[in-house]
């Protein structure tokens, strides 16, 4: 059986990971230490022999720019590249931008952590007159205002990046290609809910560390057959308790 | 009558541009001379209030790097990019490679002088056997390698891009997108021939400047209006005579 390969990536860190700030689809940059783990994750495909035939990435640039990185690193910036609004982070309504004194500030200890345990429970959506909602911005223009969220859960970032991998990411895959899929750290949650089929719980306790490459191999049915994080495992775990003592802090 | 905007740049200086080498579709990458120029053309663009909607660039990476520090600049990392080969730079052939005086003693100096001030003459071929040639290089791996060529004279190479011209590139400028083009002196000329209708010989004593946004206005039927390079006239006349002794040094 020949397995079909998909490399999942965080994008490297960013202003508000190292602030701890919910960022969601607020189009905050990498920084300059950030910019170095995407090196050093194109530097480590190329270890491995990885080559890509397509790459897609979110329409947020610390996503973006961690890609083109990674696919200079590679010599591969000639692939194609596919941007889609469906790989986004999730959006965190209300929370986006605060921090976790303001978010307790403003919401209470006990509401936060409701939010945080949760599989399903969206925070307050950002109002519609909030400059920072998406129908204010050219990049969600050609899209109806209502096919797009003003906030979600988990649940309903898989829903959304569903139809993405669907129509787009899946074909590929089953006609053979070895694909990249440059992200954050929710939509490729979803991702790996999905593939893999952990349960609702399992998932919230999965956390995605960034910039270290995540490979599934599939079968024709694009069933997950294995996933490993390539490189060294306890860099990899270490980086993913980070993760989570981040999120705790929240 | 509503214009549609095109705006062509060559990419900043490469390694090859410096050392004065015939580079065509060797993947030679820029200098950091030619990122400061690239972060230029952003700067220039967004002073001009220039916003695009999507973006072409070739599969080279001096074009593609170029294309990414101009819309990091803008802020415009998200929109859609396509490459293509058909954007690439003219294949030089045999001649690819090599400086001035490699040129001139392996071809003597009348020859090259024919090479250079004609535009239908293509130099001696690559052959098939040479690492360099496209049929060796996993990016064109999908075309058959007859649909590829092994040397172009500017005519040939206008005769490959007007294609893509079509197909891709004029639909979204009826569809009344803002285009920005990435790509090569030559294939760059090829373009400026088709679309201001210059001669066969006034194409040849036309230089593009690397780096220097060319901004054309198109009417319905894509009919130039008008072109200008955009910032200081007199900067892209000295760094459009600068490219022609170059050339001539060849």
């Amino acid at each position: 059986m020949s397995t079909r390969k998909l490399v999942l990536l965080r994008h490297g860190q960013s202003q508000w990971n190292l602030e701890n700030r919910f960022t969601g689809w607020v189009d905050v940059d990498i920084t300059e230490a950030g910019r170095l783990e995407a090196v050093a994750a194109g530097q480590l495909l190329k270890t491995e022999g990885l080559a890509f035939d397509v790459a897609y990435t979110s329409v947020l640039k610390r996503a973006i720019r961690t890609q083109n990185v990674v696919l200079e690193a590679l010599d591969q910036l000639w692939i194609p590249v596919i941007k889609s609004w469906r790989l986004n982070e999730r959006h965190y309504g209300a929370l986006q931008g605060l921090d976790k004194a303001e978010t307790t500030a403003k919401h209470g200890e006990e509401q936060v952590k409701i939010w945080r345990r949760s599989y399903d429970v969206p925070p307050p959506p950002m109002d519609a007159a909030d400059p920072g909602h998406p129908k204010h911005d050219p990049r969600y223009a050609a899209y109806d205002v209502n096919a797009l969220p003003a906030t979600e859960s988990l649940a309903t970032t898989l829903d959304r990046v569903l139809p993405f991998w669907h129509d787009a990411i899946a074909p590929d895959l089953k006609a053979g290609k070895t694909v990249l899929v440059t992200a954050h750290g929710n939509s490729l949650r979803a991702l790996y809910k999905y593939l893999t089929g952990v349960g609702e719980k399992e998932i919230l306790e999965i956390n995605i560390p960034t910039a270290i490459p995540l490979m599934f191999e599939l079968d024709d049915q694009l069933k997950a057959v294995s996933h490993r994080y390539l490189g060294d495992p306890e860099a990899a775990k270490r980086a993913a308790e980070a993760v989570a003592n981040q999120a705790k802090q929240k």
